[in-house]
Formats: structure tokens, C-alpha cells, sequence
């Protein structure tokens, strides 16, 4: 792991191992930023500016060898050892998300989903669904660390709470709630009231 | 409304005026950037181009006049008649966004949602759940223009299909699937699995 990369290019790299994982390497061994960029309609001096932070550079004539690629931005990005994710309150929207982890060599697990009303059961896959009432207990006996929050408002700070006190260290908060955590802690917001007034906005013009 | 302004403004003024709904503006009728933009943790200079892009100024002394920055953001952002919303897939993430739409005075309502395999039943408060069978009619039926797209990748490509041939302008996708859709339908993205990357790496640093 290289450990002072910016956010945003964390999240980029992520995004283009997923592109180049789908893209027909054994035929197309190489890819040019611009092309890499078209695929994802980003910006192509982001890519070489990425690559270059990791260290990451190509061919002047055939551009990035991607099978190197792809495993550059795992040894730069990925945790030494597998680390554990729980969803809480978010229903159907993780299977995609266990669809991906749980089915290739990333080092990200789905270990359990929690919601506040239902009995146990298997929601999909091979992930487990609890009550939350188990939540505390399932967390240190899975070593959970990452947590996607996504309950309603008035139960998002005591949930919180109680995540980051069982061992979680990261979470990404779906709730348009501020929470307040200690320094360790890595909080990542995401606000769907806003992106929904967005939307609405740009429709309407 | 105000056509013209910046997608990341939008984003913004939403989240001040629902800061600002939760703030006791009874008794500080006034506020200046620097407090609100610690309120929310952005910067400052942020907000005051926000504010002056919409075309509102506050007074050197006393700051911004809170009740009339709430009514100035829903003149500019806010669609002139009601449009409708609905959630695809979600699970129980809709419950905290219609719980905020629907008890307020806001132009957006989440009018339904639909799921893959269930029966159709009430999901909450006043928002009924029905079988995705029924989602080109309903859609028709109730002009839902908004839709929060959350199902397994392989179902994303034929349901946003659907839902655009149904009359909807703007899709909220979750589903980390890239969607070729024609140039009138605004799509806002968000990829949970990079989010996740990034956290499982700033959590590992």
C-alpha cells in the first residue's frame, strides 16, 4: 500500500481496475489514457496524473500494459489482509455490491447486513441477515471494520455509536445525518436528499 | 428558478436550506458564512459564491437573513409544481428521503417503489411498494419523472430502459453500470464500490 494518495484518487484507481477487469485484455494487451478516459468519461490528465502517483507509467507507443496495471492498483490500494464490511438498514441495494466482492479476489468481504425490523434470515447469497438487536455481538465476532449506514435519521447517531464501539473504523453514512466520531474514524457522507433536489433541478430547466 | 447554475451549487443550496430548517432561527434570525460553513464543515468562500450566484447578499454586520435565504434557495432550486420520485430497488434507504419529501413543504414527493421479487405492499408511511412488473404503468399512471435506480447490474441496462420509454428525466444510478441514455435524461452516478475502496484504504493507512 502506498499510504498518502488523495481521496480522489483512490476512488479513481478503484474505478478504473473495475473498467479494465471488463475490458478484453487477453486480445488488447495495452490501453492510452485517452482511451482509458473515453470508456469512463473522465478527464484523461486525471488517469496520468493517478498512474503517475502510484508510480505507474506506460509506453510512449502502446500506452499501459493493462494486466500490470490492474495489479499495480491492487498493491497500491488494497489492505494486506481481508477486511470485513456489514450494511445496516440498506436492503437490497448491497447485492450488487457482495456480488462484486464476494466473487473475485478483492480483498473487500460483504460479512452480514443488519435491519432494525426483520427476523434473521439469508438475503442473498451467502450473506446473513440479523436483527439489529445482534449487531454489537455479529461485529466483534466477524471482526467487521467498514460499515454502510443507511437507517433513518433518528436512529443514526445511537447506531453509530454502538458500531464504532463493537471495532468499526470506517463508515459510509447514507443518513444526511452529521455524526460526530472520534479522530480515528473515517467518515465517508453521502446525501441523497441533496442529489435528488440536483436531479430535480437540472430536469426542470 | 434560475437556470444556469452549477451542478455542485445545487448540490449545496439544498444542504443549506435543510441545515438552516434545523436551525433556531427564532431566536438568531441571522447568520454569517463562516458559522454556517462550520455548521456544515465546507469552506466558507463556498458558500458566499453560492449565495452571491443565486444573487443574494446579506448585510456586513448582522450576516445573512435566515428566513429569506431558505425562501430565495426554494425560489431558485425548486421545480414550480410537484414532481414525483421513485425508488427502485432500495430496500429501506427510501424511508429517511420520503420521510424528509413527504412531511414538508418540498416539491418533491416519493410516490413509490418497486422491488424485484415482493408482493406489492405498503413499505412506509404512505409510499406503496409494488412488484417491478407494474413499474412501466404506475410510472405512467402517477408522472414520476425522478427514479433512484438500485437493482443488480444485470437488471440495469433493460429497467432504466424501461422507465426512460415510461417518461422519466433523471435517474439517480447506484447500480456502478455505465447507462447509454438519450441526451435530455440527466443521470447523477454514484459508485459504491470505489466509495468503499477508498474507505477500506484511508481505514488501513
Amino acid at each position: 500500500m502506498l499510504s498518502n494518495l488523495p481521496p480522489n484518487t483512490v476512488e479513481r484507481l478503484s474505478l478504473y481496475r473495475r473498467r479494465l477487469l471488463n475490458f478484453p485484455f487477453e486480445e488488447k494487451p495495452f490501453i492510452h489514457s485517452h482511451q482509458l478516459a473515453h470508456l469512463l468519461k473522465i478527464n484523461p490528465a486525471h488517469i496520468r496524473r493517478d498512474l503517475m502517483l502510484m508510480g505507474f507509467s506506460g509506453d510512449v507507443h502502446k500506452g499501459y500494459d493493462i494486466r500490470k496495471l490492474i495489479k499495480k492498483i491492487g498493491q497500491t490500494i488494497d489492505c494486506v489482509q481481508v477486511q470485513k464490511v456489514a450494511f445496516v438498514g440498506i436492503g437490497d441495494l448491497g447485492r450488487t455490491v457482495a456480488e462484486y466482492f464476494n466473487n473475485t479476489e478483492t480483498r473487500l468481504k460483504v460479512a452480514a447486513t443488519f435491519r432494525l425490523t426483520e427476523e434473521p434470515k439469508t438475503q442473498f447469497s451467502d450473506v446473513q441477515c440479523y436483527n439489529i438487536s445482534k449487531m454489537k455481538s455479529i461485529i466483534k465476532k466477524e471482526g467487521i471494520e467498514l460499515i454502510v449506514l443507511a437507517v433513518p435519521t433518528s436512529y443514526a447517531k445511537e447506531i453509530s455509536k454502538t458500531v464504532i464501539a463493537a471495532g468499526v473504523k470506517g463508515i459510509l453514512n447514507f443518513t444526511s445525518v452529521h455524526l460526530e466520531v472520534p479522530e480515528h474514524i473515517y467518515i465517508e457522507e453521502y446525501d441523497m436528499i441533496s442529489k435528488l433536489e440536483k436531479l430535480s433541478y437540472f430536469t426542470n430547466k
